[in-house]
Protein backbone atom coordinates (compact mmCIF):
# COMPACT_ATOMS: atom_id res chain seq x y z
CA UNK A 1 0.00 0.00 0.00
CA UNK A 2 3.11 2.34 1.02
CA UNK A 3 4.94 1.15 -2.28
CA UNK A 4 1.79 2.00 -4.65
CA UNK A 5 1.19 5.47 -3.14
CA UNK A 6 4.94 6.30 -3.69
CA UNK A 7 5.00 4.69 -7.16
CA UNK A 8 1.46 6.88 -8.30
CA UNK A 9 3.38 10.03 -6.98
CA UNK A 10 6.28 9.33 -8.62
CA UNK A 11 4.94 8.88 -11.61
CA UNK A 12 2.65 11.92 -11.28
CA UNK A 13 5.80 13.83 -10.28
CA UNK A 14 7.42 12.85 -13.25
CA UNK A 15 4.68 13.62 -15.66
CA UNK A 16 4.03 16.59 -13.97
CA UNK A 17 7.87 17.77 -14.68
CA UNK A 18 7.71 16.73 -18.08
CA UNK A 19 4.64 18.37 -19.30
CA UNK A 20 5.32 21.38 -18.03
CA UNK A 21 8.60 22.19 -19.33
CA UNK A 22 8.69 23.36 -23.21
CA UNK A 23 10.69 20.43 -24.84
CA UNK A 24 10.45 18.09 -22.23
CA UNK A 25 10.71 14.47 -23.15
CA UNK A 26 11.25 12.35 -20.29
CA UNK A 27 12.20 11.91 -17.12
CA UNK A 28 13.34 9.04 -14.74
CA UNK A 29 13.60 8.35 -10.92
CA UNK A 30 17.01 6.07 -11.00
CA UNK A 31 19.35 4.39 -9.05
CA UNK A 32 23.35 4.53 -8.83
CA UNK A 33 22.53 1.13 -9.69
CA UNK A 34 20.94 2.19 -13.38
CA UNK A 35 17.67 0.26 -12.15
CA UNK A 36 14.68 2.58 -12.59
CA UNK A 37 11.49 3.05 -10.23
CA UNK A 38 8.96 4.86 -12.09
CA UNK A 39 9.52 6.82 -16.06
CA UNK A 40 7.80 9.29 -17.72
CA UNK A 41 8.83 9.54 -21.65
CA UNK A 42 7.05 10.92 -24.64
CA UNK A 43 7.57 9.10 -27.84
CA UNK A 44 11.11 10.77 -29.25
CA UNK A 45 12.28 9.51 -33.11
CA UNK A 46 15.61 7.67 -32.91
CA UNK A 47 16.28 8.17 -29.05
CA UNK A 48 16.04 5.29 -26.34
CA UNK A 49 15.31 7.51 -23.37
CA UNK A 50 15.72 4.52 -21.02
CA UNK A 51 18.82 3.43 -22.25
CA UNK A 52 19.63 7.17 -22.02
CA UNK A 53 19.00 7.39 -18.33
CA UNK A 54 20.46 3.82 -17.67
CA UNK A 55 24.42 4.81 -19.71
CA UNK A 56 24.29 8.27 -17.62
CA UNK A 57 23.82 6.62 -14.34
CA UNK A 58 27.17 5.15 -14.48
CA UNK A 59 28.60 8.32 -15.13
CA UNK A 60 27.00 9.91 -12.32
CA UNK A 61 28.07 7.06 -10.06
CA UNK A 62 31.65 8.38 -11.50
CA UNK A 63 30.99 11.59 -10.62
CA UNK A 64 29.87 11.09 -7.12
CA UNK A 65 32.91 8.87 -6.30
CA UNK A 66 34.70 11.49 -7.99
CA UNK A 67 33.68 14.44 -5.86
CA UNK A 68 33.66 12.60 -2.99
CA UNK A 69 37.20 11.65 -3.16
CA UNK A 70 38.14 15.35 -4.07
CA UNK A 71 36.46 16.38 -1.40
CA UNK A 72 34.28 18.94 -3.38
CA UNK A 73 31.19 18.67 -1.97
CA UNK A 74 28.44 16.06 -2.58
CA UNK A 75 27.63 16.58 -6.22
CA UNK A 76 24.07 18.00 -6.28
CA UNK A 77 23.16 18.75 -10.17
CA UNK A 78 24.88 17.71 -13.14
CA UNK A 79 23.82 18.90 -16.62
CA UNK A 80 24.80 17.80 -20.11
CA UNK A 81 24.13 19.26 -22.97
CA UNK A 82 24.46 17.64 -26.73
CA UNK A 83 23.74 18.52 -30.06
CA UNK A 84 20.22 16.78 -29.68
CA UNK A 85 19.69 17.40 -26.68
CA UNK A 86 20.04 18.52 -22.40
CA UNK A 87 19.97 16.26 -19.63
CA UNK A 88 19.60 17.48 -16.19
CA UNK A 89 19.95 15.51 -13.41
CA UNK A 90 19.26 16.36 -9.57
CA UNK A 91 20.66 14.22 -6.65
CA UNK A 92 17.93 12.99 -4.34
CA UNK A 93 19.81 10.81 -1.89
CA UNK A 94 23.06 9.17 -1.86
CA UNK A 95 21.22 6.10 -3.94
CA UNK A 96 18.68 7.69 -6.05
CA UNK A 97 18.71 10.83 -8.86
CA UNK A 98 15.76 12.02 -10.99
CA UNK A 99 16.78 13.10 -14.52
CA UNK A 100 14.85 15.11 -16.76
CA UNK A 101 15.76 15.01 -20.69
CA UNK A 102 14.37 17.57 -22.86
CA UNK A 103 15.15 18.95 -26.62
CA UNK A 104 17.92 21.13 -27.19
CA UNK A 105 15.38 24.06 -27.52
CA UNK A 106 13.72 23.23 -24.27
CA UNK A 107 12.99 25.61 -21.30
CA UNK A 108 16.13 24.59 -19.45
CA UNK A 109 15.23 26.90 -16.64
CA UNK A 110 11.87 25.62 -16.26
CA UNK A 111 13.33 22.49 -15.90
CA UNK A 112 15.28 22.91 -13.45
CA UNK A 113 13.27 24.92 -11.36
CA UNK A 114 10.92 22.10 -11.57
CA UNK A 115 13.13 19.35 -10.87
CA UNK A 116 14.23 21.50 -7.79
CA UNK A 117 10.85 22.32 -6.48
CA UNK A 118 10.11 18.66 -6.58
CA UNK A 119 12.97 17.13 -5.28
CA UNK A 120 11.85 17.16 -1.75
CA UNK A 121 8.50 15.70 -3.00
CA UNK A 122 9.97 12.98 -4.38
CA UNK A 123 12.18 13.05 -1.41
CA UNK A 124 9.48 11.83 0.54
CA UNK A 125 8.12 9.37 -1.34
CA UNK A 126 11.23 7.83 -1.59
CA UNK A 127 11.63 7.92 2.46
CA UNK B 1 58.27 28.85 -32.08
CA UNK B 2 54.39 28.18 -33.17
CA UNK B 3 53.61 25.80 -29.99
CA UNK B 4 55.42 28.45 -27.70
CA UNK B 5 52.80 31.21 -29.74
CA UNK B 6 49.91 28.74 -28.99
CA UNK B 7 51.04 27.85 -25.32
CA UNK B 8 51.22 31.88 -24.27
CA UNK B 9 48.04 32.41 -25.83
CA UNK B 10 46.55 29.25 -24.32
CA UNK B 11 47.99 30.54 -21.26
CA UNK B 12 46.38 34.20 -21.48
CA UNK B 13 43.20 32.89 -22.12
CA UNK B 14 43.01 30.53 -19.08
CA UNK B 15 44.04 33.41 -17.08
CA UNK B 16 41.10 36.11 -18.68
CA UNK B 17 38.65 33.31 -18.40
CA UNK B 18 39.02 32.71 -14.36
CA UNK B 19 39.72 36.05 -13.25
CA UNK B 20 36.86 38.09 -15.38
CA UNK B 21 34.72 35.70 -13.90
CA UNK B 22 33.58 36.38 -10.00
CA UNK B 23 34.59 33.57 -8.24
CA UNK B 24 36.90 32.04 -10.75
CA UNK B 25 38.59 29.44 -8.97
CA UNK B 26 41.23 28.15 -11.94
CA UNK B 27 40.81 27.13 -15.64
CA UNK B 28 42.52 24.21 -18.09
CA UNK B 29 42.74 23.32 -21.37
CA UNK B 30 42.82 19.40 -21.22
CA UNK B 31 42.89 16.27 -23.54
CA UNK B 32 40.23 13.25 -22.58
CA UNK B 33 43.47 11.37 -21.70
CA UNK B 34 44.05 13.78 -18.83
CA UNK B 35 47.17 15.99 -19.42
CA UNK B 36 46.67 19.32 -19.49
CA UNK B 37 47.80 21.67 -22.04
CA UNK B 38 47.80 24.86 -20.10
CA UNK B 39 45.85 25.68 -16.94
CA UNK B 40 45.61 28.89 -14.47
CA UNK B 41 44.68 28.11 -11.05
CA UNK B 42 44.36 30.28 -7.85
CA UNK B 43 45.09 28.81 -4.82
CA UNK B 44 42.36 27.18 -2.90
CA UNK B 45 42.19 25.69 0.51
CA UNK B 46 42.14 21.68 0.40
CA UNK B 47 41.60 21.20 -3.04
CA UNK B 48 44.00 20.36 -5.61
CA UNK B 49 42.43 21.64 -9.21
CA UNK B 50 44.42 20.27 -11.14
CA UNK B 51 43.55 16.59 -9.39
CA UNK B 52 39.88 17.58 -10.15
CA UNK B 53 40.66 18.47 -13.93
CA UNK B 54 42.18 14.83 -14.00
CA UNK B 55 39.22 13.30 -12.86
CA UNK B 56 36.97 14.39 -14.99
CA UNK B 57 38.41 14.15 -18.03
CA UNK B 58 37.60 10.10 -17.29
CA UNK B 59 34.17 11.16 -16.75
CA UNK B 60 33.93 13.74 -19.92
CA UNK B 61 35.49 10.62 -21.81
CA UNK B 62 32.51 8.76 -20.67
CA UNK B 63 29.87 11.11 -21.38
CA UNK B 64 31.24 11.96 -24.96
CA UNK B 65 31.16 7.80 -25.62
CA UNK B 66 27.79 7.83 -24.24
CA UNK B 67 26.38 10.88 -26.20
CA UNK B 68 27.89 9.38 -29.49
CA UNK B 69 26.97 5.28 -28.67
CA UNK B 70 23.18 6.80 -27.68
CA UNK B 71 23.18 9.25 -31.28
CA UNK B 72 22.15 12.19 -28.86
CA UNK B 73 24.32 14.01 -30.70
CA UNK B 74 28.01 15.14 -29.75
CA UNK B 75 28.12 16.56 -25.91
CA UNK B 76 28.78 20.49 -25.96
CA UNK B 77 28.61 21.57 -22.33
CA UNK B 78 28.95 19.30 -19.33
CA UNK B 79 28.21 21.55 -15.73
CA UNK B 80 28.72 20.01 -12.48
CA UNK B 81 27.24 21.43 -9.32
CA UNK B 82 28.72 20.10 -6.18
CA UNK B 83 28.23 21.59 -2.38
CA UNK B 84 31.32 23.77 -2.82
CA UNK B 85 32.03 23.88 -6.63
CA UNK B 86 31.06 24.42 -10.15
CA UNK B 87 32.74 22.79 -12.89
CA UNK B 88 32.43 23.79 -16.08
CA UNK B 89 33.09 22.39 -19.55
CA UNK B 90 32.72 22.78 -22.87
CA UNK B 91 34.21 20.51 -25.63
CA UNK B 92 36.71 22.11 -27.77
CA UNK B 93 37.79 19.05 -30.34
CA UNK B 94 37.45 15.41 -30.48
CA UNK B 95 40.35 15.38 -28.41
CA UNK B 96 40.32 18.33 -26.29
CA UNK B 97 38.32 20.34 -23.55
CA UNK B 98 38.34 23.54 -20.97
CA UNK B 99 36.86 23.54 -17.93
CA UNK B 100 36.27 26.17 -15.10
CA UNK B 101 35.85 25.65 -11.72
CA UNK B 102 34.06 28.63 -9.90
CA UNK B 103 32.90 28.77 -6.08
CA UNK B 104 29.27 27.84 -5.92
CA UNK B 105 28.81 31.48 -5.23
CA UNK B 106 30.44 32.06 -8.29
CA UNK B 107 28.91 33.79 -11.38
CA UNK B 108 28.11 30.62 -13.40
CA UNK B 109 26.14 33.00 -16.50
CA UNK B 110 29.72 35.10 -17.38
CA UNK B 111 32.02 32.03 -16.83
CA UNK B 112 29.64 30.08 -19.32
CA UNK B 113 29.67 33.16 -21.65
CA UNK B 114 33.29 33.49 -21.39
CA UNK B 115 33.91 29.42 -22.36
CA UNK B 116 31.60 29.74 -24.92
CA UNK B 117 33.13 33.24 -26.20
CA UNK B 118 36.61 32.01 -25.91
CA UNK B 119 35.90 28.24 -27.43
CA UNK B 120 36.96 29.58 -31.07
CA UNK B 121 40.22 31.21 -30.12
CA UNK B 122 41.12 28.11 -27.76
CA UNK B 123 40.13 25.73 -31.36
CA UNK B 124 42.15 28.37 -33.21
CA UNK B 125 45.06 28.00 -31.04
CA UNK B 126 45.19 24.41 -30.99
CA UNK B 127 44.82 23.38 -34.62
Amino acid sequence: MQLRKGGLMFAEILQTIVEETRGGAGAVLMGYDGIAIEQFFLPIDGLDLQLVAVEYANILKEIKRTAEILDSGFMEEVTIRTERFLVLVRVLTDDYFVALTLRRDGNFGKGRYLLMREAPNLRAALA
